[in-house]
């Protein structure tokens, strides 16, 4: 069950290691799913409770410390030797004595590394003030720092294997989301089409499945339509209601996003003129990018691209688009370059962006987005979808 | 939108204020989506963003702060007054130059609390050790304290209302469970069960649609079955192959688990000797289970009777049962009571658990369920749901 080659992993490694020298730092503790998954190839549902890979500045492997019933699923999905594998039992767990990073602290103090520089996810999902309030008690010698996008940064250039992991999520999300289009219709309720959709994500195509997504379908619907994050109801779907879709096909944890609108009988003038705009928008954007300009270039050009039909003022601040790939629920961000004002991320080939416009008002929206690529010499859009306002 | 009574929120954010007072909290800050969505009814799939509720103690409702683009969401699915709706602009987000939790110290200031004892749950999923720092440097006059789990502990006993969501939940999880196992054949990819499962669980009973669980299925098969928690692969099923399926229904992100095994061939002695094991242990339990009496009492009633099999040697430490209910990723469980050694909780009348033994060895793995509800003189088994190993 090992996904990439050893070769890969071993260059995964030194990437990180490069970044944790130019940080001065000698310990890295990471739990970001995505990024141990990323640097061992670990891969299970046990991200709800705490767990850790170190990775010692002068170490060829990283220690994979979880929960003892977990750690068959280590031996299974890691390039590990078994000796690196290391547990804690049930009763550090949700305990007011005990605690996971009691046995964290153990292990780095037993390796040596208890005075050494410790690097640690400060603002990451699975990393809790009181588990580093733990892991400071147990190393009082230690220096701690802030390195919550270490590992997140070296994983924002894709290696061709990403890359194709990505490309097949592509083709998951081609069908998902033609699922979820057809299902749009009045009169079907909005969760059998949410069905629909889970059901093409998780079955994949014909060659090969599909994993789960790190979001549930998003399904905006008539009011929710300018509420952004809601999800499907049990209501039908009825005439005269715009549907937005926003979903992703993944493949061993590799996201690939979409988002498209749907529109139930004839669309009222002010959507399609925003679904006009914003599809001239993204058009534009994509024909720009090429690999040396920075995000803020590429959204000063779509913001003045779009700043002619009058749409966007209250959007000063939303990004154009975000790094995306590898992920655990609750974000298949990357949570690194964004395209929008400020970021000086210089675009290099094989990063991979979601392009998704905000253009939400109180009574229209519309969404659409193009998953891409920076290649050589521009970009890829990655899913082969129609780029248009969906009308049943 | 809004899903319960008004009386029954009302209900809520007074015991939420009765559990203040005593441990001598003024204002509290909650971030944990399932306690974001108690007090207020928000239910949005922005949790990856930061966001809280600040409940005053002398306050009559929390004020919710998020981004702003899920305002509106805020707006449609609380029971909140406009004015405690709050936002930060997208500028605040991922930025190394501003933080959401400067405005939620700044609205904490401008409500005068800014020299109040605070209190934050500082070991939950969605609030980092980052976002704490940021909210110290924000409020250097205020005292913090750890309120991890004062709104779950409040969860703990469910209203009639609430158990009827669980109940419904029920009723998907049966449908899901009964799409696994017969979709659990030889030659049969994985994915497509788990695609099937996904289906069922979404688009609910013909009366009312499904919710996205907080966990994907998990599905351990094969040599996987010894793993805890992986997840399917796009292999094919094989005869005389172990599969064990924990999934859960989930209506309005109310859940109901279930764990059932299935066998494709003529199992071997051994499996069929743990399966009757676990479910005379599981049954045992049940048939004790009554109001007055503590979590570790029924854990070590169950642990009696299953250790004259000689089974469980290993699992000193795995907890029988945990408590459920509303929940959002990564995790049903609501991280209070457990059945296991050393909880001293009492069970009351519309507790939730769900009792799964953990019984795997490095070459056998059994896995079987009960959610179960503490009645008034005894306890109700949710699902109706054969209790036995499914042979194919």
């Amino acid at each position: 069950m090992i996904l990439f080659a050893l070769s890969e992993y071993k260059e995964r490694i030194a990437k990180t290691k490069e970044r944790m020298s130019r940080e001065g730092i000698e310990v890295l503790v990471i739990c970001d799913p995505a990024n141990m998954n990323y640097l061992t190839g670990y891969n299970a549902l046990s991200f709800y409770v705490p767990q850790v890979e170190i990775l010692g500045i002068n170490e060829d492997e990283p220690i994979w410390i979880g929960r003892h019933m977990d750690a068959h699923g280590a031996k299974m999905t890691t390039w590990l030797k078994e000796e690196n594998i290391r547990d804690y039992s049930d009763d550090y767990l949700q305990s007011p004595e005990k605690h996971p990073m009691d046995v964290v602290s153990h292990i780095i103090k037993e390796k040596g590394w208890g005075k050494k520089v410790i690097g640690v996810e400060m603002d990451q999902y699975y990393f809790t003030p009181h588990s580093l309030a733990k892991l400071r008690e147990g190393l009082t010698n230690a220096v701690f720092k802030d390195t919550t996008l270490l590992v997140n940064m070296a994983r924002q250039i894709k290696s061709e294997a990403e890359i194709d992991y990505i490309k097949r999520a592509a083709r998951i999300v081609e069908r998902a989301i033609q699922a979820g289009i057809d299902s749009t219709e009045a009169g079907v309720r909005q969760c059998d089409a949410a069905a629909n959709i889970c059901q093409a994500q998780i079955s994949g195509t014909a060659e090969y499945g599909g994993d789960y997504p790190a979001f549930p379908p998003i399904m905006l619907t008539g009011e929710g339509a300018s509420a952004a994050h809601l999800t499907w109801t049990d209501k039908k779907f009825q005439r005269n209601e715009v549907t937005i879709l926003e979903i992703a096909g993944c493949y061993y944890r590799y996201h690939c996003p979409i988002c498209r609108t749907v529109y139930i009988g004839d669309p009222p003038d002010k959507l399609k003129w925003l679904a006009e705009v914003a599809i001239e928008g993204i058009n534009k954007a994509l024909d720009f990018i090429k690999p040396g300009l920075t995000c803020e270039e590429v959204d000063s050009h779509w913001r003045k691209a779009v700043a002619k039909s009058g749409a966007y003022q209250e959007s000063s601040y939303h990004r154009l688009a975000y790094s995306f790939g590898l992920a655990y629920p609750p974000d298949w961000g990357e949570h690194t370059a964004s395209i929008r004002p400020g970021d000086k991320t210089i675009l290099q080939p094989n990063m991979t962006f979601h392009a998704i416009p905000s253009i939400w008002e109180k009574d229209y929206a519309f969404g659409i987005s193009e998953p891409f690529r920076v290649t050589a010499d521009g970009c890829e859009a990655l899913v082969n979808f129609p780029r248009k306002l969906f009308v049943k």
